[in-house]
């Protein structure tokens, strides 16, 4: 069965409140999520896709390119679109945050909670911060999913006084990065990222449903304000077998 | 036994052309290295280390600040100067060789060629650099070693027609940034860089000197001239176990 084929058992709803480019892009992406099309298959001309769904050309380009956008898709001069053999692709050549650039790229994350607490900085996270031992730091470990698989850890570690509300916050539906800048109205300024593979754990192999051993990405980052101050320490893990990451530094001369 | 009593063993020669601050610095870094002195270790202080070698507090200073440039050395606050247990950091921030990066810091970076050969680009290739395919491509594989322990393996495409008498060039004692800048007068500009963490298959293993299965960084580069042209395709596979990735992404607003 070819992949018009099995495109054919689909249809799309033009009286839907739902954008049809958007029915479009979201079925092709399920199936590719649930493997009826593969890695590396290639998708109908953009002309067969217009046919089969009686849309315009306009409403087949803005799909093939959301899902391009996605990393789900990718094309090849001359040869066509095809499934992407790549993992996903994490930006970190400015400061966003993984909802954030996921969330614009068309992806659903959400996070589940693991553990939350306000603790006294130890001598360790005192220094981190530049702050006295003992002042208050905000503790959230959650556990991110991108369109409801496992794809990262992450242990917040925040300036309570900063944000002293946060505590309150729901922090499973929210990106930190906007309720700082919006909520709380802090200037985030820039962030030193630390990078490196690592190998999984039983702990992390549990949460994010992998085999022990497989490759990750450990980033730990300090977000400093425009102030000089350090608002955030954060460890993050991700899953190295469906993320990678990419930059784009300058030469400088 | 004292790092003080180790240390006790070792004389400087005032009257050497080789700076002071120098010798004492590389007394240090060779006993780190020989695990004589070891990851974690407290390192004297300032006095003690002037009163044994009877130099000034300057020479100190500056011999110890070069080991904490290169994260040979650490500092806690109010605690003293440590012996680092952290790998070696590479600055990916901005565009700079491994080579350029590693000697500013007082490592001494070899290569050994591998492999070397001009070769026409095929499909992938040609798409890779937006050039026809069978235009000439010069590629070289080198082993990278730092103070000579082998840290990375790395594949470079070049774009021959930019910089033909590069066949010609020893790459296993140059920068090639400082080849195609000075040389050829070519503008570098940026690079895309995408990151991912692999596990070492056997030939990396070998040449790396590492168990198979440890994690390592592999770095895809393109490096583009101000001409918009790409000048480079460089395939860094490096130590996960040794080293580590630092950048500092700006938040935009």
């Amino acid at each position: 069965m070819t992949i018009l084929d099995i495109l054919r058992n689909y249809t799309i709803d033009k009286n839907s409140p739902v954008p049809v480019y958007y029915q479009i892009q979201n079925i092709i992406y399920e199936l590719i999520k649930n493997k009826k099309i593969k890695r590396g298959d290639k998708i109908p001309t953009e002309e067969e896709l217009c046919n089969l769904f009686g849309v315009s050309r306009m409403t087949i380009r803005q799909a093939l390119q959301n899902l391009v956008n996605m990393d789900i898709l990718e094309r090849e001069a001359g040869k066509g679109t095809f499934v992407s053999e790549n993992k996903i692709i994490i930006d970190i050549s400015n400061l966003k945050s993984f909802s954030e650039d996921m969330t614009k790229r068309g992806f659903k994350v959400s996070n589940k909670v693991l553990d939350k607490n306000v603790i006294k900085a130890d001598k360790y996270l005192a220094e981190v911060f530049s702050i006295p031992e003992g002042e208050e730091i905000f503790y959230i470990k959650r556990l991110r999913f991108l369109d409801d698989t496992p794809a990262a850890i992450e242990s917040l570690h925040i300036l309570l006084k900063k944000c002293p509300n946060i505590i309150n916050t729901d922090l499973a539906n929210n990106s930190l990065f906007s309720i700082l800048e919006n909520e709380y109205k802090l200037k985030i300024d820039f962030s030193e990222q630390v990078i490196e593979p690592i190998l999984s754990n039983e702990e992390e192999s549990e949460f994010l449903n992998i085999k022990i051993g497989t490759p990750l990405l450990k980033m730990v980052g300090r977000t400093y304000l425009k102030s000089g101050e350090i608002i955030e320490y954060v460890i993050g893990i991700y899953r190295g077998d469906r993320y990678k990451l990419r930059l784009y530094p300058k030469r400088l001369k």
